[in-house]
């Protein structure tokens, strides 16, 4: 079943620059899509430092934990992924197949295994057939090139729901040196802020420490995919991937303070904001992106909590779906988010126009202008508790009709 | 905006056997609905015990805070419930609106207004004109009758968007004592068990004491309206109320452990658990009914908080909705839940068939009868995380197009 293009989808899809030693190439296996790529290879140089981070489901597919256990050593030179089959609850047998496809890559790009990282995505506990992937290693190895046009393949080869490819990417000088980040990634449904909702990928010339990587990582990692969701359920295969191969030729960032450090992570957290919204102007059935900020709250933590329960209300998203004004659903949702509110100095703001203060309705509202921002494709909802000055900010997107339609058959 | 009766409605409603000393009376206000009644007037005789549960949301109406605070003196003669309007996030005009009611309640009736309760259900933050409820108390006042078409005049005229009316009655015989006991509620979205999640009344002739009353009332509250879900959104008007007029004769039950306590207590638990189904079975759009069994679990708590996640989730709801086995998704979502599961043993079946165990499918697994199940109306899914030996029971109904329909246009 093939989805309509988002409305929300951005009209000009960036171009990902190609990254200094990075080469890609994608097949189509034919082990569930049909007429399409479906499996990605990507191999980095010697030296690649790598960072991530990952679901924090407790049922975890094989692929996140083979990348979990791999983060110890911080070196990659390969990165597997395929769309159609998630490996997770697979048991035995998944396990088996990870090893295969891992040995395979590993034999043909002559790394070591413990630098080959696999991600997988789809359908959650369907058995694949016995050597499904690593019978395709030989040929897709054939195929690797540094070209711009294998990038934009790789991103269209992880989609699963996706109805567009998902590409970021920036140039940014870091002590007198060129870098590049290149990023792709996919994710429709199954997106909450549980770490990492998704499959993203974020490849860099800049020569950086796999340890300050990682730290930029975390940091970024929070106010891009941490804050967004469009339902609210975490994915078993969940998987964040920063590779840094060093090609620029700066001098190595070893902090992330440091001023190099900080001119990289303010790229990172830019390249990351951006992936993460293209995942929400794809949320499966969107019609409207939806921009949540909560102020006044005991801290920035309570602010995140009242805010994702927002975007996690069903009865907040359809009403933004029916392009209903109806913010008492807002008070409702924020009301048992479990975090605490001052019903008397509630506030509620649509669009910028100001609907409830003081915990109840403004004299004199006039809907008018409210109505018209809902009608638009980008919806801002702000809302104040009255507790104290904690913040924070969210996005998700409207529950529509296509959302169950795409998800009530999704495996047929 | 009216929608079909749900399909999982029962072929023949209950008949609400009249309750010695109760007398009801409906009456069609205007003020949100055409042509049906939408305020109920209950009287009750002087020594009526009372007890309540409310939701736990931060930001409840106003007549929860005062049903709140006529629980500590635990005595009622009077509930007045409105439906349309929830009176909620209405600041001081809403609380003295809510005065004005109960002090005409109490003049008309003759009694104390600290026994007058008050009910409201509808849209959240929409002002009411002045002595909205207030205005009317004298004319449904005259029409006050004990008669059976009253009770099921009165189950009728709390609906919002419910698609029938739920009623459930019970005679038991307590000390030699004919007792009866008679419940109406309402509720269809904005469901979710952080109590009580809608407007929910029973009333006995038993004689039972407030304080055992409150004690039963909490245990057969968890076991029913804290166990089910349409939608996960709690509503700031959630109430629950139990009123004990004492007609029946019998000696007064003053421990909840004693015989006649524990066989009222089993006849309010039969009562809550049969009404808080008929929520679930007229849940916004729901076309089938889905009960979820967690064992396995570290303890209670955790099966019920895997239980609930699972019947909260998006994905597992549309895909019961488009009758699809996915039984991965059971895996993710109780794998999100923030309890923990082990992989290795995990177990899942579905209309009593084994899907999965140990982790992964089973060998050789014929999918036909499972498919068969979920074209049902009732669906069963048991899942064992393999921890311990915890288990809950939840009820929740399946995520359709219907609940978009109705939820995007609630205020229209």
């Amino acid at each position: 079943m093939k989805h309509k293009r988002s409305p929300l989808a951005p009209k000009k899809p960036a171009v990902l620059k190609p990254v200094r030693g990075v080469q890609l190439a994608t097949l189509a296996t034919g082990l569930r899509y049909v007429g399409r790529d479906d499996l990605l290879l990507v191999t980095m140089p010697r030296g690649t430092s790598v960072a991530g981070v990952f679901t924090q489901s407790s049922a975890a597919a094989a692929p996140v934990g083979w990348c979990r256990l791999l983060l110890k050593d911080k070196k990659a030179r390969a990165l597997l992924v395929n769309a159609g089959n998630a490996n997770a609850a697979t048991g035995k047998a998944g396990l088996a197949l990870l090893e295969e496809s891992v040995r395979a890559v590993a034999l043909e790009t002559g790394c070591n295994p413990a630098e080959v990282f696999i991600a997988s995505t789809g359908i959650i506990g369907r058995p694949l057939p016995k050597k499904a992937l690593a019978n395709f290693v030989p040929a897709i190895a054939k195929k690797l090139k540094p070209d711009a046009a294998n990038w934009a393949k790789a991103a269209r080869a992880i989609m699963t729901t996706d109805t567009f490819a998902k590409m970021v990417s920036r140039k940014v000088s870091i002590g007198g040196k060129n870098v590049t980040l290149s990023a792709f990634g996919k994710g429709s449904g199954m997106i909450a802020p549980n770490m990492a909702t998704l499959l993203a990928f974020v490849f860099t010339d800049a020569a950086v420490d796999a340890k300050a990587l990682q730290a930029m990582m975390d940091v970024s990692a929070d106010k891009s995919f941490n804050s967004i969701t469009v339902d609210g359920d975490t994915s078993t295969n969940d998987t964040l991937l920063v590779f840094a191969t060093g090609g620029a030729g700066n001098e190595k960032i070893i902090r992330s303070d440091s001023k190099d450090g900080r001119v990289f992570a303010k790229a990172l957290e830019e390249v990351l904001i951006e992936l993460a919204l293209l995942v929400v102007r794809d949320g499966e059935g969107a019609q409207k992106l939806v921009t949540i900020d909560v102020t006044g709250a005991v801290n920035d933590k309570a602010a995140r909590v009242h805010a994702l329960t927002i975007a996690n209300s069903p009865l907040v998203k359809t009403a933004i779906a029916g392009e209903d004004a109806n913010w008492g659903r807002l008070l409702m949702a924020a009301g048992r988010s479990g975090e605490k509110l001052n019903l008397k100095k509630f506030k509620v703001a649509i669009g910028g126009f100001t609907i409830c203060k003081n915990g109840g309705q403004i004299k004199n509202y006039d809907e008018t202008p409210v109505a018209k921002h809902m009608k638009g494709r980008d919806i801002h909802i702000a809302l104040d508790v009255g507790m104290g000055k904690g913040k924070a900010r969210v996005w998700t997107c409207d529950l529509t009709h296509g959302y169950i339609d795409i998800n009530g058959s999704y495996r047929s």
